[in-house]
């Protein structure tokens, strides 16, 4: 395995990063508040995976990745504003988020459901806004938008949300698990892959295919997080460890076991690429992203 | 003038709520809670206005009303999402709303937000289903699509609402008031129009006319429902009357008093029928609701 991840993570991310800055308008603007709110939960320094494995994806089939960088800080700003929602008093009540205090904790509640709010419309604008993305015909952006929207919705993202906090109090079974992993985190990985594809015109049978990985890998993912979650150090996340077993948050960890967890983990890997097999050197990024999520870097 | 505009409103509502009682997933669709909760605040029987000035939009460019429902059905959606979040505690905590109990007294916080982003993100879905509006051009969808998130983002109805918020505590004047007004309310009123125009294929001209219109519309609206808010009856609205001077809310009356409020309104609901005075008599729709706003009706 030659493939530099690291190199190529770091230019993905210095390229998503540049982009969401332009796209968000400065704190200067009125009122400034709003501004402040969105550029500091937005501009917070995460991993932008989602968007990475949306030009990962566009790049898979053979197409431009610079095309598609509209639609990939859009997922960022859907990401972001999903954590400002989750880190409410009402939702998780978290003070904390990538080591910084939460949105709430520096704008108060009012501000911070409203930033959340703005990213999540922002999101629409960005990847609506057809003039920034000449060479994508606009019937293949519509069904990225509506392909996205589904995955972001009470069928994808909010659903699992929901059942997240319902379990909270409710006795671990793992449909409930499978169910809450698939959709608050699943749905929107699945979607950021499948975006790529679908705007750089993939063949039916290569967004399945991608489709396929990126459920695997977001699942992974999501397992990764939860047992990161019990045994990662507090450093490296930017936020209590073990804060799920104390909020008695449903995990694979806790329903089956570290090592289970960890063989499940390997296990959906090993699926990702046996779905992007087929594919060639192009999508050597996607490859390496899933061995990395499997090492438990991601 | 001899347009009915009783039965046409009536007809109109009537459209809309069926088409909104279609687009939503019934409440045995999993988690329920979520499904119950959009399906309580959307179909709660508001008067429609921002899907009936879609349609009559259409209507007064010689288009086809019925091929826009889905746009129109969105834009109440996004109207309906603001209420659910401008109604929580940290925003202006209300108990009622149409003359029930809020989202948040229902179902809680959590799922009260959960709610808002549902019906928020679901818009987008319905707008950008493409199939169910086969003879619009998707070109023409996506520039719908992204007037109508700029006009609801940080640059439209949530810059207002966070001006609203912050006036509550600051200095009355009327730069302010304008502000808040024309974004938190007007903005999405001028989008309906336009859009609905947009989708149809109207021309430049046309559209700009019609933006003024709802401009114009827009603000009267606003102005009429500060208006009532001091002087109409607690059953007419289903919420407490005068509650804006409880509250400490900047509203025209409290700035300029009543009769100024009243002649500022029919001065801009003359500007609106001024605006559209070189239509046909497609547009008698649009003159008749912004004379109906005038009488405070609407």
């Amino acid at each position: 395995m030659d493939f530099p991840l690291s190199d190529y993570l770091k230019d993905r991310k210095a390229l998503v990063d540049a982009a969401l800055d332009e796209a968000l308008p400065g704190e200067a603007n009125y009122p400034p508040v709003i501004f402040q709110a969105v550029r500091y939960s937005l501009l917070a320094g995460g991993k932008r995976l989602r968007p990475i494995l949306c030009l990962a994806a566009a790049e898979a089939v053979g197409g431009d990745y610079r095309a598609v960088l509209p639609v990939a800080c859009a997922l960022e700003m859907i990401h972001t504003y999903s954590l400002i929602h989750d880190d409410l008093p009402a939702m998780d009540d978290d003070d904390l988020r990538r080591g910084r205090p939460t949105s709430h904790k520096v704008f108060g509640e009012a501000v911070a459901i409203l930033a959340g709010d703005a990213l999540l419309t922002e999101a629409f604008a960005q990847m609506s806004a057809a003039d920034r993305m000449p060479r994508i015909p606009p019937d293949r952006i519509l069904r990225a938008v509506h392909d996205i929207a589904r995955a972001a919705g009470f069928w994808g993202m909010v659903g699992g949300q929901v059942m997240d906090i319902q379990s909270e109090t409710a006795a671990a079974d793992e449909e409930t698990l499978l169910y809450i992993h698939t959709r608050k985190t699943g749905a929107m990985i699945g979607a950021s892959v499948r975006a790529g594809a679908i705007l750089v015109g993939a063949q039916t049978g290569e967004i399945e295919a991608l489709a396929a990985y990126g459920r695997h890998v977001g699942l992974a993912f999501q397992i990764a997080d939860d047992i990161l979650n019990v045994e990662g150090d507090r450093m490296a996340l930017g936020k209590g460890t073990g804060s799920d077993a104390v909020r008695g948050k449903l995990t694979f960890p806790q329903l089956m076991g570290l090592d289970a967890s960890r063989i499940r983990m390997v296990d959906l890997i090993a699926r990702a690429l046996e779905a992007i097999r087929g594919f060639g050197p192009n999508a050597e990024p996607l490859r390496a992203i899933a061995r990395y999520v499997a090492e438990r870097k991601m």
